[in-house]
């Protein structure tokens, strides 16, 4: 149902935060990799969520990016891998990481996560070895997590300015003028060179 | 639940796509045809929702237009026919389509659908054969997907507005001139004349 | 969950409408009764919920009055009268009207309402004829729909403009001094000469 | 799910009331204590939630402060103290005094709570004699309800500050500047102070 959150981020909590967007806060679970990068207020978070439905609860799992998101969804196929221990896995590994333990056959990289047995790292290696040739972070650039570059800046920075309290009517023209004299804008530069303009 | 999504749409993956209302990105499944004619940001886009829910999933479906969701609600009646499918032949075929294969008894239009074969096929044919004279796209014009004409146009135009961080009561005067000039101004028309007359 | 909405009012189908409050749609079931007072845009509508929840389904109920949801609440302790049935009797019947027809057994009134036979008439009789002594209706004034007074009208007022875009700084001194000098000031008065005000 | 709401507080009924973060009211259900200090609107509150999925209900229980809610987590573990008895104990009892009734096994304590027999409050000393010692309310300071003071003073003043209505981007340099002239400002002086100079 949620795929996205875009807000203040606070109460970081062992492996859980609160990401409030405009007066609803809502409790979203991470990997302590994910809570450590995601940033602080005044600042506006953008967290992509998987939201998991049970019918004892509805669950919130947050990563700062697409690639940890789709390890996430992976890990959780392989039998007796829920949420909490796929969350655990990347705390203790990055995408990259992960795949080299997974070709490589490396279990101590996957016991040292919290919850992980030997019994269970054997069978994530062997359910997974054939599975992880199109996984990201193999040779590929990991995207490096809350900083978007590329089309969705414009989006991104626009939602940012909209979280600030700016107006999508004026911030968009500002944006755009931003974006077009500095060609390859991060999110964290465009949102910047717009509040300059803005606060004026 | 939810039964309309007013916001930003963003990562449209396979017939997925993120519709971001105010900083939360609701999870959004829609017929390839709909996920086509979304107005892209930084535009504010419309979709009618479906909302199901199940005991370990809330899943939201999107559509441009009413016809487009009356027929997936009558698709989903056919024993075996599941959103996913419905979604599907919605892929395959526009409602004015549909309706003429289903009094043609016209098996093909119904098959060239992901994960719909021919005696799947051949249930939906007489199972709807006789549900179908009421259905929109029978002579009747299809509303052009996500472009809205008439009395509610006041309604989705203010809403755009909003969504766009204009105050109902700035853009409300000033639309209602708009569409007293112009008597049949579509959504797209009247959002477009208003906000030269707010922006200035 | 839900136990209030405030926005706009639209697509009003059957029993049906969607209360659209800052870009999400919530579909709201409501009586015909209650349908026909709630305000329409670009008035923003308040709408009290009682919010239903089961397996396969999330439902909101909508009322104008607290009467109103106070006797749903008690109909459908009846069994075999669902939300549904619950719904189409406030839709026959206002409060005052129901509660004189259990008094005086009346089963006419209960059978005018959709779903409602002899049988589940006299069981409805039965089981509330001890049960309405305390209900809304029994000659207190039923509170007009949709028109609030009294202390809660400056709150209700404050989110009515809210939703017309006025923060509440600019609102609340306005507001304060329209109640002040307007004793019993309705919401919609409160509403209207804080609005020639605030639009200056 | 949810974990934090910020809105108007109103219709305050037995152990329940509403929430209304712009436009969507919550119905929350809370100890008599909390509600009793919750700000009235205009004020913004900010109440801390626990979500309680079940099959046939979704709801959210509401704290002025984080003791309370461990206190509410701990109860809620022993077995035959549902949510509602929880709350009823937290109304007869604040942290601090329910940490002496524990560790002097005061049953009278206990029982003064609706729904809380001889039995019941038997079995809550004998599970729950262990597990208190880490619990806040035992000698530490119990954290005034509503009132936080210290470093999160500026993310909730800014939360207040918006929900005001006052952008983020307005608020937040004169907040700052707030914050700096009065270094242990708690949450109520810095909104205030900022009020004063925003209002200007």
């Amino acid at each position: 149902m949620i795929g996205q959150l875009t807000g203040l981020v606070g109460q970081i909590e062992g492996e859980r935060c609160i990401v409030d967007v405009n007066g609803v806060g809502y409790v979203v679970s991470a990997s302590t990799r994910t809570l450590a990068v995601l940033p602080q207020p005044p600042s506006v978070a953008r967290v992509l969520i998987e939201t998991i439905v049970r019918e004892d609860a509805i669950q919130l799992f947050g990563f700062a990016t697409t690639d940890e998101r789709d390890w996430f969804r992976l890990l959780t196929t392989v039998q007796s891998v829920g949420a909490k221990v796929a969350l655990a896995i990347l705390s203790a590994n990055n995408p990259g990481e992960l795949l080299l333990a997974i070709n490589a056959g490396d279990k101590g990289s996957l016991t040292r996560a919290a919850g992980v047995g030997p019994r269970l790292a054997d069978r994530i290696l062997s359910e997974l070895r054939n599975k992880v040739a199109k996984m990201p972070g193999g040779g590929g650039t990991v995207s490096a997590p809350g900083i978007v570059s590329g089309p969705s800046v414009e989006n991104d920075a626009l939602l940012a300015l909209a979280g600030l309290g700016f107006r999508r009517a004026e911030a968009w023209p500002v944006l755009s003028k931003v974006l077009a004299e500095n060609e390859n804008a991060t999110l964290d530069l465009a949102i910047r060179l717009s509040l300059k303009d803005l606060a004026r």
